[in-house]
């Protein structure tokens, strides 16, 4: 038997491959070559495999499974973490993130999304999509964390304490794209912030660089029962056929939270090929509703899990996340049967790679993707037994399972030490970032 | 200034006390002296303390708080922790509880019970109130493991594989609470399991019995629109009335689920004072509906919170049931105003110590009372910045964050080290009798 010199190799244990062919291994391996899956298979313990690794890792008592996409986050909001709760949004909005938000540097912003990367990195996120300002900041702590992201500056029609005018974030994100062309891990999207916050002007110029550039374009879409109100007053057409008649709908729109939409609008969602990202956590806790995911589900729309950013959430924790996604649906539709686990798993990995457009690059451990993949510590009373690992990663694993976290076949976090990021400056910048915020918030 | 020797003193760093006269102390100490709290007040760090102790445990960095209450579970049901999930409740009963549930014996029961124990030790719960059978195997593993804890075994009108017919069941309960009579951490309580398993004349026994030894009653009262209907068929009363009828709608009862109530039925619960055990995370997973409780804390109802059991959840971490407590009524009601951190905070400790008849012994620190509390890691990426400690233990803890738990004055787990229980041995025998679920399943 020839053997291939790999760099790392991870075996004897359970693997979650989300890959149809190969479902849950019980006892298996996986090669890992040059950033990328060499090899996936059943192995017996101790077997003698045609690997060979300075870097072996032992799977007993673990479970190997693919890093898991939060779909839609705000990640430098993790600054405004718990600031304020349990208010009525535009009370929320004027009295406490408006006002910090006016003060918002580049600085407040690559500090900020320092400290989300360690957060997702310590619970097992490897890839995310993100929407806040400053997004040149954000970019380049991703690619200091090693984490893998689709980011991209807020566009609206108001000023921008980055940018300035609209037209200078599009301006901006052309810049962002160009900037960034050909990064291994990190890509840009356009992203427009919303149908209340974005003229039809705006809405069409973004449409049209996003498609210059064959890049995603992001959106809030019919988040709250106001935007579905104002949008017909304004437009005389609901959220969802307001960007149809402007071209929006394809299959490069990501459409975030997606709660306010009827079987019809789902339907043409669908048929459009729109992903959609879930957030079911901030959808509560602002009192939004509940998207209608396992109608959409039905649909055959594409179906992405997100966590939202940290000020509406307020932790961006992917297990917890699906865990509440299994959960939500079955009170609201009334049936413990729907959105079962395997769908909520699929959603936070194959799923979020679909809405972002990385479906030949990561989602699953399938040979020849990239290497993106988490180790999680099943030696614990709360994953004890065993019947069904798919039902303990959605209803009982959470973020500080994760031991150890690989993009790009790189260790960003190996047995809880972080490798990726030196985590006392972020702790300690962002305390000095707090103390500010704190004034702002009293003045 | 006089120096008192004392057994425990934790000093320095944020105490979250849940006394209405302390609240939090951004930086105090609590000095704790043969397993009470011996006084609790503010500090500055380093300085000079009247009390010395071989035991100093410093609070920089962390948070000091009351252990949280789990006011109704199953705790030997961790042996079918995802076992089957997504499924419709009879299906599920029928096929999978029902069969393991027939074989089950005191073993199980005492293994189940503690693996639940090192679950809620190491997640923060320091108290619980549980209700399954042979609960004499429970009562074992809840006095080795150190916790407090009020148990009954679950009654009923058909023959258990415990006690056999019903009749027997009381005279167990009887011998229960003689056995257990005195016990500092352990006490027993009569538990009838349902309106809908229990006939009109098993609860007025149950009552009877109650009464007689003055231990509280626990019972699931209107969990499912099943329920409702099938009692007003049978007695021609909804659940609340017709336990109402039988005298049972009193201060020692404590009732578990309560999600189909209306306002009338919901003021003569609070007029009774009858103490209501809020399930969300259950409720949602079994989609049995959610529990008014925001109408409920209005009109001034006692509410405690609960995980229910393994088997419907699937864990036991009160510091995610509070999060989703918070959140799930925050998009029942459309209302981000509603059961706001602080209210659920209450619900998961003073109002669990008022649920189960224990608040002038547990639920907050306060001088005299029993000292059972936690110690959480506030050094985590998920816990910086911090505004506001309350919403942090509400929206971001989770169970993995405690560093220690102490019962009674004894520390249960100390820096995440299990002194409570040997681990190892409860994980071989938990595997076992997995195994033979796993069969009587197939068969």
């Amino acid at each position: 038997m020839k053997t291939d010199r790999v760099d790392t190799l991870l075996r004897d244990g359970p693997i979650l491959t989300m890959d149809p062919q190969h479902g849950l291994i019980p006892c298996g391996y996986v090669a890992v070559h040059n950033g990328r899956i060499a090899a996936v298979g059943a192995c017996q313990p101790g077997e003698k495999l045609p690997f060979a690794s300075m870097d072996t890792v032992s799977l007993a008592g673990r479970l190997l499974m693919p890093g898991l996409v939060n779909a839609h986050t705000h990640a430098a909001m993790t600054i405004f973490r718990g600031l304020a709760d349990d208010l009525q949004l535009m009370d929320w909005l004027t009295h406490y993130i408006f006002p910090v938000e006016k003060q918002l540097t580049a600085d407040w912003v690559l500090w900020g999304t320092k400290l989300a990367c360690l957060e997702m990195i310590r619970s097992g996120t490897t890839t995310f999509c993100d929407m806040y300002l400053f997004e040149q900041a954000a970019a380049e702590a991703v690619d200091e964390a090693g984490m893998r992201a689709l980011v991209g500056e807020v566009l609206y029609d108001f000023p921008s304490p980055n940018y300035g005018p609209p037209a200078a974030g599009l301006a901006y994100t052309r810049e962002l794209i160009e900037r960034w062309q050909g990064h291994p891990r990190v890509s840009i999207a356009v992203e427009p912030h919303a149908p209340y916050t974005c003229s039809p002007e705006l809405l069409r110029l973004c449409n049209d660089l996003a498609s210059q550039y064959d890049v995603p374009l992001v959106i809030h879409l019919a988040e709250s029962a106001y935007e579905t109100e104002d949008i017909q007053k304004r437009y005389g057409a609901r959220p969802v056929a307001h960007l149809d008649r402007l071209g929006l709908l394809h299959s490069r729109l990501i459409a975030d939270h997606v709660v306010h939409v009827n079987a019809a609008e789902i339907a043409r969602l669908a048929e459009a090929g729109v992903r959609v990202v879930h957030n079911p956590e901030s959808n509560m806790k602002l009192a939004s509703g509940c998207a209608p995911v396992s109608a959409m589900l039905r649909q055959g729309v594409t179906l992405a899990l997100g966590t939202d950013g940290c000020a509406s959430n307020n932790n961006l924790d992917m297990f917890q996340e699906m865990d509440t996604a299994a959960k939500l649906e079955k009170v609201m539709v009334q049936d413990p049967t729907v959105m079962p686990a395997r769908a909520v798993l699929e959603m936070a990995t194959l799923g979020g790679a679909r809405a972002l457009g990385l479906e030949d690059r990561i989602g699953s451990l399938t040979a020849d993707k990239e290497a993106d993949l988490i180790v999680l510590d099943f030696e614990q009373p709360h994953l004890t037994p065993v019947y069904d690992y798919v039902s303990h990663v959605v209803y009982c694993v959470r973020g500080a399972d994760v031991l150890s976290t690989m993009v790009a076949g790189r260790w960003l976090m190996c047995d809880r030490n972080m490798l990726a990021l030196d985590e006392e400056p972020i702790f300690a910048r962002v305390a000095d970032i707090a103390a500010k915020v704190r004034q702002i918030v009293k003045a």
